[in-house]
């Protein structure tokens, strides 16, 4: 399914608009016996500034446990990433051939193998089959362009289960200079059997020093990766990059601010890209919590909501249910004022005050089950903390595939 | 479905063995369309010590409001119950529906509003019908007998979407005295659109002090009705109650810990009936984790796994998905030691020291698809933490039942 997109670039790019510095390639090596790409090379020319993000699970895949020892960095000169395999719970075997796949990049380009990071996707426990991954790594280096469709081969070759491929690009002008943010990302949690890892990686050439970035990294996810939700199942191989390849002074002041706006819009906007692609997804809900009595008290009840399998499956029939929603604000552990709670679903008041309000049901459930996205606004009292957070619905589609017997 | 029973009783009282100095009745008063019954009584002849455990959820229903303050206690006298309307989020009127309910019931037997306790379940958010309520009230109490059936009756009028009665028996040998214990329980969560609350009633003989009590329940809780899940959403409405009619010097020392221990196991009895009954169930999936720093951490480690949607359905579809259960331990916010994990699926080792082990895939997910309780056994350190807990799986008759449209 495709979103409405609340959180569109203010300036969308022309196609061949890309930061200026990386050069790209996606290539098919083997790994997958679908035949589909699953090897992506991202060389910068020059050494870059680069953040990481990376899962918080403590079973933590081969290639995380490499990449995050490795950012921020302002040394960083390529990203090599495989899909079909997430080389993750395959022990000591797993990190020497994440090692490997570094070595092999840092020698073609001439760099030294801590420069390089690594990100893998896939199959979860299974040995990666390295014949293969040698021979994509060489086949992509060969073909690295700077080009348009070499930075969407690349994209592509990240991709598992994911039913789009998924890129946004945004340009920042500051009078005197300009900048392009060009990111690219796959999955959506846990979605398929034994596959994990949500994997982003957002280029630009604005100038940014190590430490700035990595802030600036961390206040986008906190608003849009973090603010997601498909099943609740954290992977063990999360991993979200920035890379920086400007150079000049670096940003600051009222620049730095528009670059921090900038980037998060676009992190929002892959990160509902990956909810609406969501296993079995047929509605995003976008939740709004106000009233609360701090940020993180918005987005947990947000979350809790988002989380409940009630909700979700009274999104999915187009239920107008205040009772699961106000009811799962109730267990989430924030503080909550009952009698000031207010929702609005699809833009109708149906709960105000803490008591029911009469709405015309039939019309507000045809809205719902024909919105691709689902507005629900939840007011729990009087306080300054306030969130968006975006979560897929519960299908039976999302069950049928989760359960088949797949081992 | 039905559970096997690992917390079967001790002793299997027969079916008359009840607990003395109480009344029984249950009757169809006209709130439920269906025409079941819908109103249950509970009278002790004498003031009777009484404990209470009630929702966490921060929006909470009149009759849970109105009990909660009155338990602990040493004078309860009675306990009325309605299904069919859980007088939740029904502002003022539900408060008064919900205190005429005790005043009606007191000057039938004739003692003060106070001691009598009061319990709904059913639908959110419309008022109680009164009028049926009175009637049934005053049925009810011509009817209250002390025989078995009449229990029975009494347990039957608490249901709601249940597709089975859920009662538990125990006795208690002391040498120069014996005890009973009769309990009752009714839902899953909240398992069905607008249905709300887990309600159980425990009956017992033997002699508490009302703080003793209250400990005693809290402790039983923790480890029965505090450690299932059917789709982890906390209803408004959840109460427990534990009377206790028994004279003579209370229960101390071994005597008292020998009825902690069949109170607990009775609870864990009614516990997993609940959750067997959860809605489009088609497996329970006891859940013991063992080597956590602490219970506490254990617990948390064991609830995470149960509620993941990628585990539930890998039970469901029969599939030894080893990589769901150890991500899920391993994203659940207590430590764990990712190389000291080990994992058995009906008694199969899976995933031994951090790593995959070698099994007959097709041999186990038969057992799994044939077991009505699927033993999962994670073992996540050295740590002197361990806990059982128990869920449902999730089901397409799960989202199919819950994506109704209702309103």
């Amino acid at each position: 399914m495709s979103v409405p997109d609340n959180h569109a670039p203010r300036n969308n790019t022309d196609a061949t608009d890309l930061p200026t510095g990386f050069r790209y390639a996606g290539v098919t090596c083997g790994i997958k016996p679908s035949g589909k790409p699953d090897l992506s090379l991202i060389v910068s020319d020059q050494p870059v500034v680069t953040a990481g993000v990376y899962t918080r699970n403590q079973v933590i895949a081969a290639p995380v446990v490499l990449s995050q020892k490795r950012t921020p960095s302002a040394s960083i000169r390529a990203v090599v990433t495989n899909s079909g395999n997430a080389n993750a719970c395959t022990g000591d075997q797993g990190m020497q051939d994440a090692a490997q796949m570094c070595e092999q990049v840092a020698e073609l380009i001439g760099c030294s193998a801590k420069d390089v990071l690594v990100m893998s996707t896939g199959i979860i426990g299974k040995p990666l089959p390295m014949d293969c991954v040698q021979r994509g790594i060489g086949d992509a280096y060969s073909q690295l362009a700077s080009d348009h469709d070499s930075f969407l081969d690349s994209a592509e070759a990240i991709r598992t289960t994911d039913k789009e491929r998924k890129t946004v690009f945004h340009r920042l002008d500051f009078g005197d200079r300009s900048f392009q943010i060009a990111a690219m990302a796959k999955g959506a949690g846990m979605i398929a059997p034994n596959m994990a890892t949500m994997l982003s990686v957002i280029l630009t050439d604005a100038p940014l020093t190590p430490e700035v970035a990595q802030t600036s990294l961390q206040r986008a996810t906190d608003s849009s990766f973090n603010r997601v939700s498909v099943d609740g199942h954290t992977s063990t191989n999360d991993t979200l990059l920035l890379l920086c390849s400007g150079s000049g002074a670096p940003l600051d002041g009222q620049e730095l601010e528009t670059f921090q706006q900038e980037l998060t819009a676009a992190a929002i906007v892959l990160a509902k890209k990956l909810v609406a692609d969501g296993e079995g997804a047929s509605h995003v809900m976008a939740i709004q919590v106000h009233g609360a009595e701090d940020e993180a008290s918005a987005e947990l009840i947000a979350r809790t909501v988002a989380a409940s399998p009630l909700v979700k499956t009274a999104v999915t029939g187009g239920d107008p249910n205040w009772g699961r929603i106000v009811s799962a604000a109730g267990y989430a552990g924030a503080a909550i004022v009952s009698e000031k709670i207010t929702l609005e679903i699809c833009g109708t008041t149906i709960y105000s005050k803490g008591s029911p309000v009469h709405f015309d049901e039939s019309a507000l459930s045809k809205k719902m089950k024909s919105s691709a996205e689902v507005a629900i606004v939840l007011g729990v009292g009087d306080g300054p903390g306030s969130v968006e957070y975006w979560a897929s619905d519960l299908t039976t589609d999302y069950v049928e595939f989760n359960s088949e017997y797949t081992t």
